[in-house]
């Protein structure tokens, strides 16, 4: 049944839509930080942040359901949903973030967030991390090292070096913060030379995709200074790190004591419901507002806000936050415990840790795709990230319990062991 | 409660985030044709496409229901959803469109059918009407006339007069499809010499943004031998016009007899759920999938998918497209029957009517905007468009039955009479 859809999803999806795992994952069913596939095997899901306050959370459920029976419009009319969802939302961002447009994906958002830069401005040039992805739309597709876009980059593009761990920018871990800013600094006087200009930088404040390095907390301060010196837009982009992931603080970008001028929020915001937003400064704001008639016909629509309001909700009243830090704390501390020649680093903040693997100072895809291979065939799935797909990605749903770190740590000493 | 709603959805969401009616709107419950405000008021919706098969349709919001209490996860493991329904739409197209990706707005389909152009032709040019809106990402937002983009428009950007249907192109309505052929045929050699090349042209086969202008069934013959024969892919937008809104078949290019590479699905796709997809010919799907690692979080979730084929059922248990041209032909001769000095014009297919209005043969915005004020004052909610925001626009959820036509064309009638 499986190898049978594996065949029709060709036939209609057509080529190069990757599944992951060797032996393709069959789920058919999910319930907190478990899901099951169509053989009855049941997986513990170390991966997943979009169901962020667990699969098929019920209160996110019967949220949906509520409302989806009740009325689903868009919002050219008045309704309570949005409002009441924004208000709440944005009590939890620093002062000065005061405004939100509601989208369906982090891809939408961050597709605004480049016109905002853009509309603030009144330039083009925009800057990421060489080894990063920021989302799939044609233009922000432009900031995605990891998937170059169609016809390669556009002239207004820089990527600047990512801070790593083991190979910090500038050869020396103490001093990256400089290095990094530096090299900002340097793709802003090459736009200004170019004639695009400047209009902003934009980060995961994780660097999730570059692969999770250890920055200490004032990391960000001298990129956000020469940023602002500039007169560009800082735009924080937490669609990995938020919702307390990380379990500091609800946003990736208050660890590091930043000011970020938008901020984009994507997956894990409804639980899995398609809903997305940018919240900006209320100056921003207006200058996007009025240079382009932006509207959006699912964006905020009364259920993806009931949705995204029970996530809240379920993050508030189950103390997620405050589970992430104590959970991921203990779970960090237990995987730091596995003995094993290649793995060169583990770090990580709350659910979101990477386990960094080389052998002989190169970096082992090999050996991590092994381990990931072997978990999934184990009952437990995870993933791989950065530059060469050598490091571990542990990004559990939030209630993750540290009985459920005992069983992922187990599974994952019996595969070093093995190889 | 409702002005105290206005001044809060203001400092949220910001400035130029417009409502309709002059007095808002503010609704609690939808179901079928209707809608409810918070003061207990009932309104015909003459204008949501959106709940395709009425408001809140209690299957729909039952497969949702039962599909987000089962699983919600991505298109990275397999599911039968997202098979199942793909293997289910795709017949419902020509032999040729064989293949889909699924995404969240109209705005992503189209952003990723610029991009298959792209890829199929390795040229940047896109040729879209004068008068359109076909969506809000940054590079879609390049087709759109009707809300520039931010910066103005690209140099790879063509923009054709639209069909119309009391200024047709070229000046004489029997000509109008040979002139509006040429007018593209002009756009190509200048996106040749300019560099550029041609990669396609996008189009909405019932213009519906450009006032539903009345053409003969061959109208857009001309035109697609044009883009073929420089080797441009033919992209038909049937965010509006798609799932039998017309009446006569299921997608709007195939009354016009077309045979379009790409076609992009939005609003009605999922009664309101956040779904769209990008259908296009093998041969097309591979260059795209082939050029770019593309992938969407939210895209085919087997939520979306429960909710895109409950849909479907509603569609065809309820022979809701059969319903669309019996009622509306009967909507359309009373529409036609009441009598007006400025009535220029009363025209349409199935459930998606346009009434356009002129006095002393200009263009009469304020008349348009009178009647539709009359209307939502009057329990009716329907909307404008066209070039001027002269005509009105009639496109209301697909059970809308005899008896509602009546109701709307008494309103109309008693609105035409006050004015």
């Amino acid at each position: 049944m499986t190898n049978d859809l594996i065949d029709r999803r060709q036939a209609v999806l057509g080529p190069n839509v990757p599944t992951f795992y060797d032996n393709p994952v069959h789920l058919v069913k999910g319930e907190g930080v478990w899901v099951w596939d169509a053989n009855g095997h049941k997986y513990l899901d170390c991966y997943n942040n979009v169901p962020h306050v667990g699969h098929c959370h019920p209160h996110v459920v019967s949220a949906i359901s509520a409302q989806a029976g009740t009325l689903n419009t868009h919002t050219r009319y008045l309704h309570d949903g949005i409002i009441n969802y924004a208000e709440r939302l944005i009590a939890k961002f620093h002062k000065g973030l005061d405004q939100l447009i509601m989208v369906c994906s982090g891809s939408e958002a961050n597709d605004i967030a480049l016109r905002m830069a853009q509309a603030v401005t009144g330039k083009t040039g925009i800057i990421s991390t060489d080894n990063t992805y920021h989302g799939n739309t044609m233009a922000v597709s432009q900031l995605s090292s990891r998937k170059p876009p169609i016809g390669g980059y556009a002239a207004n593009i820089r990527h600047v070096p990512a801070p790593d761990t083991l190979r910090p920018v500038g050869g020396n871990a103490k001093t990256q913060a400089q290095a990094f800013a530096q090299e900002i600094q340097k793709a802003i006087n090459d736009l200004e030379v170019s004639g695009h200009g400047f209009s902003g930088f934009l980060f995961c404040p994780t660097f999730a995709n570059e692969g999770l390095p250890d920055l200490p907390k004032d990391f960000m301060k001298p990129a956000e200074k020469v940023v602002h010196a500039a007169g560009g837009v800082l735009i924080s982009d937490e669609v990995q790190p938020g919702f307390g992931r990380t379990g500091d603080s609800w946003w990736g970008y208050e660890w590091l004591g930043l000011s970020p001028d938008v901020v984009t929020l994507g997956k894990p915001m409804a639980n899995g419901h398609p809903v997305a937003a940018v919240v900006a400064r209320e100056s921003v704001m207006s200058e996007f507002r009025n240079a382009f008639g932006y509207f959006n016909t699912f964006g905020g629509n009364p259920v993806s806000c009931a949705a995204a309001s029970a996530t809240l909700d379920v993050i508030e009243e189950d103390d997620l936050i405050a589970n992430s830090k104590i959970v991921g704390h203990g779970f960090l501390e237990r995987l730091q415990a596995i003995k094993h020649g290649s793995i060169a680093s583990v770090r990580g903040r709350g659910l979101f840790i990477a386990l960094e693997l080389e052998t002989d100072g190169i970096a082992d895809e090999v050996l991590a795709a092994t381990i990931v291979e072997y978990a999934r065939n184990n009952g437990m799935l995870m993933g791989r990230t950065g530059r060469n797909r050598n490091i571990l990605k542990l990004r559990p749903p939030m209630p993750f319990s540290i009985q459920n770190a005992r069983e992922a740590t187990n599974t994952l000493t019996a595969a070093f062991k093995s190889f």
